[in-house]
Formats: C-alpha cells, sequence, structure tokens
C-alpha cells in the first residue's frame, strides 16, 4: 500500500492512469482515505455524475495484512442520492487483495469522451485499461462470470450492475467474496452511479504471487491479533450470535422491542416476523444444503455471512442481511424468505442497495402501486429496475425520487437516503444518529441499538431522548476511526464491552506501523474523519436543518409504544461539539 | 378586502371554513401578503404535500378597484418544486373578482382525511363547499366547462388540471381570463400540487352585484390613475412593442443578443428563430382569424396577451407567451408555431407550468428520450404527463427529477426549479436573478434583461459581471413591491425609465388606502417581502451555496460570446446585505 493508483477517465484518446506516492495521504486506509481525498479534491458543489467528481477506493489500514477481520473495503464519493460527502464500505476479498497489490487507494477521475465503457485490470505485473463493451449492461453476476472466464478464478472482481451504467442513484458497487461470487455491495448512496458515469464498469484484480504485508513489528503484532480474536470468540454477539444466525439474528430482537418498521414505518412491530427471523433463516438454508455460516473475506472469523440456495438446492444468493430481510420484508409487509432470497439476488445483480430499495418498494406500496404483503408485486417492481423501464429508473433512483414522483407524504429519508431497520421513534439513539450523521440515514455510522436495545456498551433507555446525543456521537466517532482500519464494524460488539479487545486493536495498528497510539489518538482519528466529513457537506450547502428526520416520525406515534422521536432539535444541534 | 377566509380541508367531518378580520394581516396584499402568512404559519421544515403546508390565495393591493393593470393574483406556500417558500402570481380574472368579493387572502390548511375531491363556492350571497368528484382528473378546460354548465358564465374560476390531482411538482393553478378560458397560470414551484394534496379542485367565484373596491380619496384616485394610464401608453414597451406582439417580441431581440438559450442551454442563439417570432407569432394568428392584442383581465390597457387559433379557425390556446415558445421551442430546437401552441394548450388543460415542462423535454431529449428539433416526440412526451403515466410522472415532476431519473449531468435548474428564456452567461444579471431569487430560478423575480438587454432603467453589460449583483437587487426589491400592489409586472418598463409614472403608482396608492407613502416606503416594503422570504428559506435549510447556478455554466463557453457565468460567488453572498 505505498502507491495510489489515479486513473483519468476523460483523458485524450481514452483513458490513463498513473502512479503516486502516497505524499500527504501517507498513513491513511478506509474511510479516512476516502474522505480527505474527496475532501482535498472534489468540489463540494460539483454535479455528483459530472467529470468533476472522483470516486476513491481504498482499502483499510491492515487490509492485506495477517490481521483477522481486515477486509472491508471503502469507497468515497459525493453522492448522487444525497449530495453529501459519501462513503461506503463492503467485505469480500476487494481490499485484502488490492493492499496486497500495493494500492492505497484507487482515485477515478473524469468521464470518458465516449460511450464506451471500459474494465480496470491490476495484477502483479502492472495495470492495463480495455475497453468492456461486452459487458454492457450485463448483471454482476454475467459479468463476473464473462471476467472469471477470461482471467481465471483467482480474481477478485469490484463491478457494477446494469443500475451504475444507468447512473441510478441507488445504485451499489459490488466486490466479490471467496467464491468470487459479487455478494457484498458498497450499498449506500448510489457510489455505483458515479462508477458508472465515468465509464468503468470492472476492476479485475489478481493477488497471485503478491505477499502478505508485513508489520513492522512481527511478533508484538502477533500477540496482538491473537489476544485480538480471543476477544472477538469470547463476545457472546461476535461469539456466538453472529456466527449462528447471522445478522438477522436480529429480526426477533428488535421486533420484540418494538423498534421494527413494519409497512413503511406505519407499526414498531411486524406479525410476520418469526417467518423471517434469523432462526428460521438458519433451519430453512440447512434444510436445503446452503451454508448458515460462512466468511465473506478471507481472515474473517465471526463468519456471520451465508448461502441461500433455492428450493431445488441451487445456490440462489449470499444468507441475506438482517437490513435486506428487513427492508424486502416486514418493511413492506412482507414474510415470505424466498420471496425475500430472490430480491436480494436481483439487487446484487442489478447492482442496487438493498436497504433503498426496500425502503423504495415501501414508498411504491404507499403510494398504490401494490398492496403491502404483495411478494409477487414486490418482486416485479424490483424486476423494472434491471429492465430500466421508467418505472425501473424511478424506483432505482431511491425512496425521495419515488416519494416525489408519486406525490407521497410519508417517505422515510434523512438527506435523501432511506432509512435502515429501526424506527427512530423507538431506538431513539439511532434516530439521532440517523438525524445527524454526514452520510445521510445509515445505521452503520453510530449504531446506538447496541446500547438502546442490545444492552451493549452500556443501557440506554431507548424511548426516552434522553443520553442518545452522546451515545450517538462516541458511536459515530469511534465507527468512522474503525472504518478507517478496514475492520469489519461487528467487531465493536466485543470493542465496546470488552476494554482489552480494543486495546488489542490499537496494538495491532503500533506493531503493523511502528506507532505508538493510544485510545485517544483513535478517538482523535474518528472525529478528524467526521470533520472533514461535516465540513465537505457545510461547503456542499447543508445545515443544522437537514440533521432533522421526517416531520412524520414527530407527529405519528408509533405502536406498541406510541412514542413520537423525542430528541429536541436543539440537542441534536449539540451534536459536532466536539 | 376586510376579511381572510380560511378553510380548514382537514376538518373532522369534512372541509370546515371561517371568515376572520385581517388583524396582524391588515394592509398587506398580493406577495406580501402570501409570504407573511406563510412566513407566520408554515413550519419551513414541513413536507410540502403534509396538512402542515398552507395555501394562500392573495389579490394585490390595488386589485378590484378601478385601477388599471391591477389583476395579479398570487398564490404562496412552501414549494413542492424547490422546498423554498413559493409566490406565484397570475393574470385573469381572479385577483379582481377575489378583492370585489370582500377577501384580502384565502387561506387553505390540512388535508382532507378521504380520498374526495373538492370544490369551493364563493358569491355575493357567502361560501360554500362541496364534493367535486365528478371533476376528478379532468383537464382544466373540462373542469371549467362543466363549473360554467353549473354556476354559469359570469364566474370565474381558479382551478387545477391532472397533474395538480397528481400532486406533480411542475403542476401549476389556472385562473380563467375574460373569456372564462383557464389560460392565466400561477405556473412555477408546482403550487397546484399543494391545492391538490389539499384536494381543492377548483375556487368558483362569482361577483355579480358586487361593487368595484372604494379608494379612500376618490379624485386624487382618479388623477393617479390617469396619470398612470398616460405614462405607460407612452413608453415604447407598454405603449407599443407589448400590445402589438405580446411578449414573444422579445425572441428576435433576445436571440440576435445572443442570450437566447437553444437545445438546452447548448447555445446562446437558435437558427429557427424567426420562425417562432413574436411578429410571425401575430402574423399567423391575424392570418386565421385570432387576436395579435388582448387583455387577460377586465382594466388591462397593455393588452399583451392574445388567442391562437389552429388551421382550422378554431380556438386552440391562448397567444404563448414567450417563456412558453422558447422553452417548448428554441430550447428543445422546435421551430413549429403549432406545435408549439398544441403543447401551450396541453400544458395549460393539464395545468403545468410551460417553462418547467419545456425545460424538461429538453433534459428528457438530452438524456435521449427524443431528438432535439422533433416536435412530434415533445408532444407525446407532454401528453404522458397528462396520461399520468409513470414517464409522464417522471416529466411532470419538473427538470431536476428528470435529469436524475435519467442521469442527465446538464440541468439548468436553481434550487430545483428551471432556467427560463435567458442563457445567464450571456445576460449575466438575470444570472444573478436566477441564483440569489428565493424563488429558484425566477426571471420575473429581477428582470435584468431590461438593463441588459433591452435598454430601459439604464445600461449594464450583459456579458460582464460588473453591477449585475446591484441590478439584480434594485430590480428584486421593486419586483417584490409591486408583486404585493397587484399591478402587472410590465408596468415595471416604464416605472423604470419614468419617475413620473412610478410616483402616479405612490399616489394610486396613497390615494386608495389614505396613506403617504414615498419611494423609500415602497422599497422598505420590497425588501421586508424578500427578508422573509428569505428567512423561511434559512429555516428550510437553503444556504449561500444554494445561491448558485449549475456548475456547467461556469465551464462551458457560450456561443456565440463564448462567456461563462462570470459573477464570483463572493459577489453573490453580498446580495442580501441591505
Amino acid at each position: 500500500m505505498d502507491n495510489i493508483l489515479r486513473v483519468d477517465m476523460g483523458a485524450e484518446g481514452g483513458p490513463q492512469f498513473s502512479e503516486e506516492p502516497l505524499g500527504d495521504y501517507a498513513g491513511l486506509g478506509g474511510r479516512i482515505m476516502t474522505s480527505t481525498v474527496v475532501g482535498k479534491e472534489v468540489d463540494p458543489l460539483c454535479h455528483p455524475l459530472s467529470a468533476e467528481n472522483k470516486l476513491v477506493i481504498a482499502p483499510g489500514l491492515l487490509s492485506g495484512s495477517t490481521a483477522v477481520m481486515s477486509g472491508r473495503i471503502s469507497v468515497g464519493c459525493k453522492s448522487p442520492l444525497t449530495g453529501t460527502i459519501k462513503e461506503s464500505n463492503a467485505g469480500g476479498q476487494g481490499a485484502q487483495v488490492m493492499a496486497r497489490l500495493g494500492y492505497a487507494a484507487i482515485i477515478l477521475e473524469g468521464k470518458p469522451k465516449d460511450d464506451k465503457l471500459y474494465k480496470l485490470l491490476i495484477n502483479k505485473d502492472g495495470v492495463k485499461i480495455e475497453t468492456a463493451d461486452e459487458l454492457k449492461l450485463l448483471g454482476n453476476y454475467d459479468t463476473v462470470e464473462k471476467l472469471i472466464d477470461q482471467y481465471g478464478d483467482k480474481i477478485t472482481c469490484i463491478s457494477i450492475g446494469s443500475a451504475g451504467e444507468r447512473k441510478m442513484s441507488a445504485a451499489s458497487i459490488a466486490i466479490t467474496d471467496m467464491e468470487v461470487r459479487p455478494t457484498r455491495h458498497c450499498g449506500r448512496g448510489g457510489t455505483g452511479a458515479v462508477m458508472g458515469s465515468k465509464g468503468l464498469k470492472a476492476i479485475v484484480l489478481d493477488d497471485t504471487d503478491c505477499s502478505m504485508r508485513p508489520p513492522k513489528d512481527p511478533d508484538a503484532f502477533k500477540t496482538a491479533n491473537k489476544a485480538f480474536v480471543a476477544g472477538l470468540k469470547k463476545h457472546p454477539v461476535t461469539g456466538e450470535g453472529l456466527p449462528a444466525y447471522g445478522t438477522n439474528i436480529l429480526t426477533n430482537v428488535i421486533n420484540e422491542a418494538g423498534g421494527y418498521p413494519a409497512r413503511n414505518f406505519q407499526s414498531g412491530q411486524f406479525e410476520g416476523a418469526s417467518k423471517i427471523s434469523g432462526e428460521t433463516q438458519a433451519e430453512l438454508e440447512k434444510s436445503r444444503g446452503g451454508k448458515a455460516t460462512h466468511g465473506c473475506h478471507r481472515g474473517c472469523i465471526i463468519r456471520c455471512s451465508g448461502t441461500f440456495l433455492d428450493k431445488n438446492g441451487n445456490f440462489l444468493t449470499k444468507q441475506p442481511e438482517y437490513e435486506t430481510v428487513w427492508a424486502h420484508g416486514g418493511n413492506c409487509g412482507i414474510d415470505d424468505l424466498d420471496a425475500i432470497a430472490l430480491i436480494d439476488r436481483l439487487d446484487d445483480d442489478y447492482g442496487v442497495d438493498t436497504i433503498e430499495m426496500g425502503a423504495t418498494v415501501a414508498v411504491a406500496m404507499e403510494a398504490g402501486l401494490a398492496e403491502f404483503g404483495d411478494a409477487e408485486a414486490a418482486i416485479n417492481l424490483v424486476k423494472e429496475v434491471g429492465k430500466g423501464s421508467h418505472l425501473g429508473r424511478i424506483l432505482g433512483n431511491g425512496a425521495a425520487v419515488t416519494g416525489q414522483v408519486f406525490g407521497v407524504e410519508r417517505v422515510p429519508v434523512v438527506k435523501g437516503q432511506a432509512l435502515p431497520a429501526y424506527d427512530p421513534r423507538s431506538v431513539q439513539g439511532i434516530g439521532v444518529t440517523y438525524a445527524t450523521s454526514t452520510m445521510g440515514a445509515d445505521h452503520t455510522a453510530g449504531y446506538a441499538v447496541t446500547a438502546n436495545i442490545l444492552g451493549v456498551g452500556g443501557k440506554v433507555d431507548p424511548l426516552k431522548p434522553d443520553g442518545q446525543i452522546e451515545l450517538s456521537r462516541n458511536l459515530q466517532v469511534a465507527t468512522a476511526a474503525v472504518d478507517s482500519t478496514g475492520m469489519c464494524l461487528f467487531i465493536a460488539f466485543a470493542l465496546l464491552d470488552q476494554p482489552e479487545t480494543f486495546q488489542a486493536l490499537i496494538d495491532m495498528l503500533n506493531a503493523f506501523y511502528g506507532l505508538n497510539l493510544t485510545a485517544d489518538d483513535v478517538t482523535a482519528m474518528g472525529q478528524k474523519v467526521l470533520k472533514i466529513e461535516r465540513e465537505f457537506n457545510i461547503k456542499a450547502g447543508f445545515t443544522k436543518e437537514h440533521d432533522r428526520l421526517p416531520a412524520f416520525f414527530k407527529k405519528e406515534k408509533l405502536p406498541p409504544h406510541n412514542v413520537v422521536f423525542d430528541v429536541k432539535d436543539e440537542e441534536l444541534d449539540q451534536f459536532y461539539n466536539f
């Protein structure tokens, strides 16, 4: 990770690349890399699809090393969905492979002068850019299959589906997993549309004959890594819950707590929850010969992912995540796991964010395009996105656009991005995160569900406003730091409850880079990330008035607790006082 | 105009109305009335289609009197197109009739609990609200025809077409003219969608047996009115140009100046301009027995409107205005007056803003949905709006949404509202108005074309940034005042060049209300309006970063002058320093 690969997609005579040393960007990785580059190099008022926007792809600080859990790759740009800065990260093999190939960042710039589609090929021998018109409008699955045919099955692909090519604001960027399937996605914020606007269909990485990144102090690194592994194994969430049932273990938990947004946030509980819970899902997967426990990248020891086979025992999709099962399930009144899994596959194939798409289908249902609970209709709506029909283009641009086009008032978005699977009225800490995050509504930005519901990292009453700002702030700062390390955010469960596991992570960073960071330095890094992002957003025209939930969360009482979102605007305005 | 009529569309058991004295709103009219009420009563962060938004309809201060030109009616709300405060005004009979019926404002609040459509009936005997499901999804023409059948041909209608019922963000509110045709529109900003969200299809006004509003000092009023008339007759624009050719006299003038945005702002001149100019149009109209000179409301002496007959000599639409002829003509590469007139009729019938729709069709052409210059295709695109198809819903929500849905970068909007018929690069004063207006891009907000191109009210080089801020500021302040009087903005040509005509307007206001206003008081009134509006927008989350033109106006040079918009951001930021 000693170089930056800069690709000018708009160069005369076709795309050109150049390599450069890290310079000002030395010592950065993941989110702090993408947000620093975007903050420094992108005009906050540029059009997100213009040549002036840049797409920055960066492995985390520990990616490519033997550190467990270090497989998150960050993608950053100005978002076409929110208009804010965006960092969206995913698992899969991308981070590890890119890091071993020596790149701390790929920066895509400009915009092709022609209509051609390109692919970027990187292996130990160097970099090539070739046209890729043979991949035009292919789904991610077909795209990857063709690339494997051509470049062998040792590759890792970073690609967009038809949605990205069509520059839909809900378009994702797919990262292949250990089985070279495009199942892991930088989902949020329409990063796929930016990649599409740059005419890049895929990045093909092959780290054959590349070495593991060596730590400065191998022994200390090994010791710290070992302690880190022990910590993760010991914690009930990372050691038991997530491995056994994946993220979907949350369905029953959140539903029980009355925080599960059913039918476009009309209720906090869904009567069909048990039919789509993680427990039911794991049982179904196993009964068909799928896997309920599986890692999405080499070095994962939590192994919360899995594989979902169809009724005939054929691979359909990766185990749908909790957010996906909620978005296309309870949020649309749907309790059919097969239908949800099929939609998950379609979303991954077209390359759209499952959260945004589920929220969008629910808004379309509210607009009367389908009945809540009609799985067949939901599937057909999503298929329109793949067709690129006029309806599909509306839906593929997300919940806010769909709401405007169909004149719907109840549209659950903040800064244009759909709310995820926790109702902010009965999980008020996550409501603070939705409102204040630099990313638009994003649960991963500061996962206050921990202390609000799960009893991890302390306890804060989820139904009351008290303490939520501080809770969300601490989590958002910590998350910004974790997102920079390349570590999967799920390590946070153990970090929050076990100081020694947090220390092990710091020890790994220190041993790897020969540093002497303290916990305060890590906090400072997280704060710095948020400040860079906030600064970009302010220059892009965002104010405290955008740090608000849609009005209906303050006036409609959510059953069963019959609460509204009660954190005062003045309190939200204190969020960035650090 | 001694009362306010407040209608709660969301009352239990169906809409309820109440009358109240003017109270705090005494002495207000037109824009200063609508913006004061919206500023005071509407939460800037509410959803524009929610019960919390209000639609305020207000005649001007001099409407309903014998003052010539006093027929403008203002409509205000939070705009679903821009998210800002909105005042959109129109001619027709609405202002005069409503004023004589005694209402200084109608304030529509709430939202029906059911799906019913309503109409509001007002005559000398009082107010009634009735269901209007028989008018569901009718165009404005059929709506008005049915209302005439029921209530006679002495009525004036304020109505929405299918676009307003479908809550499209480009939906207008139609006002009938002297022939009881729905030809005059509060076009900009989607006020029709707000009326639609309140379930109100039409307001039927009948001022039979109502008196002209009496001035406090009838003699002084008569004298001032006479001087005012003389001033308008004397000025070449209001006395000759506008009467002879209507607003479309501008096509040749603006095209000649290189300020005519052709093909979605790709060039500043259109080779087909002469085929769609006001001169050609007037000739065509007269050859078919239409009228090139005609007033849109009683008391108009400029008479810039007209009637456009089809090839068979049947009424098709009112004489299309310059902005319309540009939007659906040169801006789409179309030089066919019959096609443009047909689209004008369709726009009026569906109830959409012709400027927004033309800009939207051009963006759709840029997206590849049709070729520039293809009139047939343009007509078909607009017809989709009437059908309410998915494509029609996209287009009916305006240029910004259409641009996002189809992934287009070159979208000429400010604050979500399409730029009108003057390119800001070669008419830099109007660029300042587009950027800074509280309304989003709006030429009427501060018509700097006067000094930039027409040599009215001084001269300021249109191709240079110098002096444009001051020019636009003075005009925006003056316009806000004129928009409050009920006077047609076209009086401004005479006011700018003839101090005695400006004085005559002040004399009329003083004689009518028994006041002693000076020119400074009028300026203060204009400033107050802008400050109220700006304040609302700030609370709605707008910042100086929203007072910007789209980036492409700063990087693409406009032929034939090969200029970019050159007014610096720092200068734009000085606009509100008054």
